[in-house]
């Protein structure tokens, strides 16, 4: 059924929903393609932010189908000489500026497939300085959505911009991660994934971050009774710190891009 | 034409458009049913207020065709032994977790079927402890669009949990209701309808709240020329305090929750 | 294939995305026309800012393809005896009420047609005080989009409201215009437009706005390196100050309103 059917494309940005660009956007790609299906992601990125962006991504595109084409477009290198990129990873289409936004792709390098945008044809001319969202990435989205092949749009590339992805250390402690994404709950969000805990016993482990240290482990939000924030595995199986019905953020001050560290606690 | 086509799935949740959860969601769902279509009521909600997510419900459901399916995620227990529930009202059918959400379609009980949602095969797995919206209810909310009948989803059963609805009392003087939502637009919304100010001869009546008291009822915002704030009875039936061109609450201070007291007025 | 499919409805309120009025617009288009297609240009007006609707209006509407139908709701006479019109051009439909939202396209007189609407059968029943919203433009949108015809709706008239275009006047010195927006990355536009920039050999010229004096023109926001905030035609040919990486508006202070000289400038 999928198969045949128009694939959906998803939006993420930092456009905002005060200004109509998310919906100018949705025009042109309506104007070639009037049966595809545009769902947004987020287009409440902090401004210019493409790490932001890429977290964005990052946990959102394996829901979609095969097939989604993946529009990302937090672009403060709009108008200069930076790369127009299409990107094909599992049988999923990602179009975005060359600035890192696709990082974790390419990670995962022996499987995707990455091409610089040149084809002008499926632009929208004439091509402007400030909104390439709208004369690039849009109608080159809705193209490939009618069945316009990746390969029509450029020629194969390696020398794309990859950022730094933040790593875990292993530390003679434990382990050092960072606080990757504060959720709209204030839900602390950590790179430190479910494998990396099974190295800790019994779950007795303790986080550090800026100072304040968080003991306790819950498997749900609502069984941390104390007014103390807990930690959790989040359904993205990744290390949380939480208050239950309230801001662990708001109270600990804690910031996305804070060192935590992870290391064995004693009851 | 509605009868065969796909219905409409609505979602009402306290997830916000910053992260990506609703976009996540809605990848679940189209991954099930690529051609249903998705309509947001609100992502707004306060934080786990499941009373303001009662009333959006409340007021939007009687505006959708028959068949569509309302999603209403606001689940500060998701994790715990609360269950998610199937509801079937009046040709519609809602998902939420057993946390009052659904509380007026329960006051209508005759005419209300509640299902515990207990079949594991149309669950995304593994089923999170921290994100039913994206594991329990959009798979359910797209395979019942697909087709799949409510009774297969999990037994009947009578003992959901139910919140007090705001009520009106029948006093001395009047009447005393209470300030049910404050919208965008400051409008003071109460749970005073049409039909109790027929009580009323020639809309001789005086609001109170606060110790503040309010007298012009209008036919039209517009026509309240004055500074001071008036009365009208909104599009839902409803009394309302209001300021032309201006917001009654920041004008008052009066927020959601604060009495209401109703009476005769003499000119 | 545009012409056989139903056409696309776009919207534009004041009505933010807390209150559930954009999703109770929907569920009455999608009771008449299950099928349609519905692109939120901008709920985040202003509240009761006409102006802002038409800014928003005329810089999306050319993006839509041909039969789009345009819904403005910004809209403070509710229930007063203004009028709510159906306006047509080139090939496409707007409707709004009678206050000057759709003033760009009775700027171009000759090419449009303005209704009033009159037709009782193609409301909600009974029509309220206070949400024209759901009760006229969306159900009359619903029905244009199933095929219905505008003349159908009601009589043509000529006595419209019009809102002053803010116009760029010629000066000795040079042109004096007006911020007429500041978009979400604080970027400042005027109504000075690409023709207008032509009379000055070798874009060397200054704008001077509350006080402040502006020089430097680039291609592209990352071509300029400097502190200060310098001038850029943007993707709708404006002329726009902006700040690379940073807001201009939280660095000048300068508002929507606020008059902009332009005039020759010496290297």
């Amino acid at each position: 059924m999928a198969k045949t059917m128009t694939p959906t494309i998803t939006m993420i940005t930092d456009f905002g929903n005060y200004d109509p660009f998310v919906g100018i956007m949705k025009g042109v790609i309506l104007a070639v393609n009037p049966s595809v299906r545009i769902v947004d992601l987020t287009h409440e990125i902090e401004r210019h932010n493409v790490e932001e962006a890429l977290y964005a991504l990052s946990c959102s595109c394996r829901y979609f189908p095969e097939g989604t084409i993946h529009l990302v477009v937090v672009d403060p290198g709009v108008g200069t000489g930076r790369r127009p990129l299409l990107v094909e990873w599992e049988n999923s289409v990602f179009l975005a500026p060359d600035n890192g936004a696709l990082s974790m792709l390419f990670a995962d390098a022996g499987k995707c497939t990455v091409r610089e945008i040149t084809a002008q044809e499926y632009l929208r001319k004439p091509v402007s300085q400030t909104f390439h969202g709208r004369d690039i990435f849009a109608p080159v989205a809705a193209w490939l959505s009618r069945g316009v092949s990746p390969k029509k749009m450029g020629p194969k590339i390696s020398d794309y911009k990859q950022l730094n992805i933040p790593q875990l250390l292993i530390t003679e402690e434990g382990l050092r991660g960072e606080v990757i994404h504060v959720d709209r709950f204030g839900n602390l969000i950590t790179n430190i994934q479910r494998k990396h805990l099974e190295a800790f016993e019994d779950q007795e482990f303790v986080a550090e971050v800026g100072g304040k240290q968080f003991h306790g482990f819950y498997p749900s939000y609502a069984e941390n009774k104390s007014d103390a924030p807990g930690m959790i595995l989040n359904s993205f199986d990744l290390l949380e710190i939480f208050c239950f019905m309230g801001s662990a953020q708001d109270k600990t001050g804690i910031r996305r891009g804070d060192r935590v560290h992870l290391y064995h606690g004693w009851k």
